[in-house]
C-alpha cells in the first residue's frame, strides 16, 4: 500500500505535510481509507488516518475495531473515547502547517472540527490526487474486479434457468444475490435490479412485486463485491418471442455498444465515447431516450470516480476500469440497457465480462 | 411528509428561508432526502432537496431518476445536465439570504460549491434538527421497523436448522440473506455478520473462509431493510455443548442485556444505560472486555442517531427505537453479543425482536 500512498503525494502539487482522511458514521465512509489500507474487512466509522509521503500512515480507531485494523501494515492506534481520540490525532498533526484533505470524502461537520482543532493549519484539496491515481488500477486491483466479474458471469448465466411465469421481481433479486454470495461474493456491489415490463422504464429501479409476464423485458442489473472490488452488468431479455419494436431496441442498444468499444482506446478523451454512443442513438427513432451517461469508473466504488459522461476531458490511459453501458427508456413501455465492464489496454479494451450480448428470448 | 419538513424547521432556532440537502455520488447520499421524500427506490446522486418553512419542498433530479422521483409529492424539477442544475437550482434559491444545511450529511466539495454559487448567503448547522426529528419515530416509520424486525426474526429462527459441521461462514451469510429477501427485505442493512470460532471476538468482522466445529462459538449479526428501515439482531449460539467459559461469557450478555431492559423509559439519560450496563460487566470476570457502546438509534440509517453511548446526554423519550447490545469479547477466543430492538413507550419498553436469547447449543 506504500506504493498506493506514495502515488497520491506524487500527484499533488502543492507541498503539504500530511493527507488527513477522516471517516464520519455509516454511509459516509471515505473509500480511500481502504484505498490505503487494503482493509477488505470492517466498517471504520470515526476513523481517521494520517498519511505521509514517504509511503506511511497512522490511523486512529477505536477498540471496536481494533482486531480488523491489525490486518493491515500501517501504524495503528487505538483510542478508548472521543476525548482520547483527540489527543491522539493533536499529538500527531501539531507540527502540520499544511494538510491535504479529500474534499469528496469528508462531511463538512468533521472538516469544521479539523479546522477547530488545528486552528494554524492550512487545508488543501487533494481529492483530484485521489481520483487520478485510483482511476489507474494496479495489479491487486485487477486481479479484485476481474474475479467480481467472473462472479457475475456466473450469475447472468443462470438467470434464464430462474425465470418462469408469474415469479416476481423481488424473487429474481433474491436468487441473484444468493447464487452471487455462493460464489465467492461478500455482497452484491449495489441493490440489484430486477425488473419487469414498463418497471424496466426506470433505470434506477431495484426490485418490488412485479410479476412476470408472457411478452416482458426482463432487465438485471447487478455486480459483485469481492474485497471490495465491484463488478457492474445489465442484460436485458425477453420472456417468450420479442415483438418487433422490443427487438429494434435492443439491436439498437447492442450496436450503441459496440460504437463505444469500437472507440475506446488510450489517448481518446471520454466523452468523445459518449457522445458518440449518444449520436449512434440519436439517429434512430430512439433519438433522445439514451438518457445517461455511457459509463463509469469502476472499482472500490461502483461509480469510482470519471467516466463517459457528456464533459468528461479526461483522456483514456492503459489499466483504466470502466462500464459501458447505453440503454434505451420508453415509459410506460420498458427499457433496454446493456452494460459491460472493460479494461483499458495498450491497444482497444479488453472485456471484463464475457456474458453473451444478443437478445435472449427465454 | 409536510409534517416531517415542518417538524425539521420547528427545531431550527434561527431564522432561515430554507434547507438545502445536496447528495453527493454514492455512498455520499444524505439518508434525510428519503425522510424527506419517502422515497423507498432510487438512487439519487446529485440530487438537490430545497425544503420550506410550510412543510413543502422542490428536488431537482436528472433524467434518470425522474421516473423514480414522481412517487413523491414534492414538486420535481428535471434537469438535463450540470449547467441545466446550476440554473434551476439559482432561480429557486437566489433570494435566500439564511439557509439551513445538514453539516453531517454534506461532503465539503458539496458545500464549498454552494458557497461559491449563493455567495451572499448564510449556511447555518441544523443538523441538529434532523437528527431531533429522526429520533422520535413516526406511525410509518415504526411500522416498517416492525415489519423489519419480523423479518430479521423469521431468519434468525432458521439458522441453527442451515448450520452443520464444516459449513463456511460465507455460506450461511448467503443463506441469511437469501431467505431475509424471500421474506420481503429489499436488501439486508448492512453486510452480514457471520463469524465462527475466534473470529467472533471481531465485533466488525464480516465473514470469510471459516468452517464451522464442534464447540465453536457461531454469530450472526445481520438486519432487513424495508422501505429502507432497517432491523438489527445479533444471536451468538455454540455449535455443540457449550463449556464452562462460553456460558459464563453469554450468561453476562444476557444479564447485561436485562440491566439495560429493566432501566430504558422515558426520562432515563442515555448514557446512565450504557454506564449500567457497562459496570454490571465491569464487575464480572470479564472486566474491560466490553468494547463498544451499549446500542444505537435504528431507522432509516442503521446508526440512525444518538444512542447508549458513554458520552450521550440525550433523555429518552416514547417513539425513540435503538439497539441494546452488549457484548463480551475475548481476543484469540471468541466473542458473545446479544442484540434486540427496541421500541421506548409511555412506560418503559416494547421489544421489536423477539427471537429467544437464551443460549441455544445446536
Amino acid at each position: 500500500m506504500r506504493d498506493r500512498i506514495k502515488n497520491i503525494f506524487d500527484k499533488v502539487e502543492k507541498t503539504i505535510d500530511a493527507i488527513i482522511i477522516k471517516n464520519s458514521v455509516h454511509p459516509h465512509i471515505d473509500e480511500n481509507f481502504f484505498y490505503i489500507t487494503g482493509l477488505d474487512k470492517g466498517i471504520f466509522e470515526q476513523t481517521i488516518a494520517i498519511l505521509y509521503s514517504d509511503g506511511g500512515a497512522d490511523i486512529l480507531v477505536s477498540e471496536l475495531e481494533a482486531e480488523s485494523a491489525k490486518k493491515t501494515d500501517v501504524h495503528i492506534h487505538v483510542y478508548k473515547n472521543k476525548e482520547d481520540q483527540n489527543n491522539i490525532f493533536k499529538k500527531l498533526t501539531t507540527s502540520f502547517k499544511n494538510i491535504g484533505i479529500n474534499f469528496d470524502g469528508i462531511v463538512y461537520q468533521d472538516f469544521y472540527q479539523l479546522k477547530k482543532i488545528l486552528p494554524d493549519s492550512k487545508f488543501i484539496d487533494v481529492s483530484h490526487a485521489f481520483t487520478e491515481s485510483r482511476i489507474i488500477k494496479d495489479e491487486c486491483e485487477i486481479e479484485n474486479i476481474r474475479k467480481s466479474c467472473k462472479i457475475a458471469d456466473a450469475v447472468m448465466e443462470k438467470i434464464p434457468d430462474i425465470l418462469h411465469e408469474g415469479i416476481h421481481e423481488y424473487e429474481v433479486a433474491a436468487e441473484i444475490d444468493y447464487i452471487m454470495q455462493r460464489n465467492g461474493a461478500e455482497k452484491p456491489a449495489f441493490e440489484t435490479i430486477s425488473s419487469f415490463a414498463s418497471n424496466t422504464a426506470e433505470p434506477h429501479y431495484t426490485h418490488g412485486d412485479g410479476k412476470l409476464k408472457k411478452g416482458d423485458f426482463a432487465l438485471f442489473d447487478f455486480g459483485a463485491s469481492f474485497k471490495r472490488y465491484n463488478s457492474d452488468i445489465t442484460r436485458t431479455f425477453t420472456f417468450g418471442k420479442a415483438e418487433k419494436r422490443q427487438r429494434e431496441m435492443h439491436k439498437t442498444v447492442f450496436e450503441a455498444q459496440k460504437v463505444g468499444f469500437d472507440l475506446i482506446a488510450p489517448g481518446i478523451i471520454a466523452k468523445e465515447v459518449h457522445n458518440a454512443v449518444n449520436s449512434y442513438i440519436d439517429n434512430t427513432k430512439f433519438k433522445g431516450r439514451f438518457i445517461h451517461s455511457t459509463g463509469h469508473s469502476l472499482g472500490l466504488a461502483v461509480h469510482d470516480g470519471p467516466g463517459f459522461t457528456p464533459d468528461s476531458n479526461i483522456e483514456l490511459k492503459e489499466n483504466m476500469v470502466l462500464t459501458v453501458e447505453p440503454g434505451i427508456y420508453l415509459p410506460d413501455f420498458g427499457g433496454v440497457r446493456i452494460e459491460d465492464d472493460i479494461l483499458i489496454k495498450k491497444k482497444g479494451l479488453e472485456l471484463l465480462t464475457k456474458s453473451s450480448r444478443e437478445l435472449i428470448e427465454i
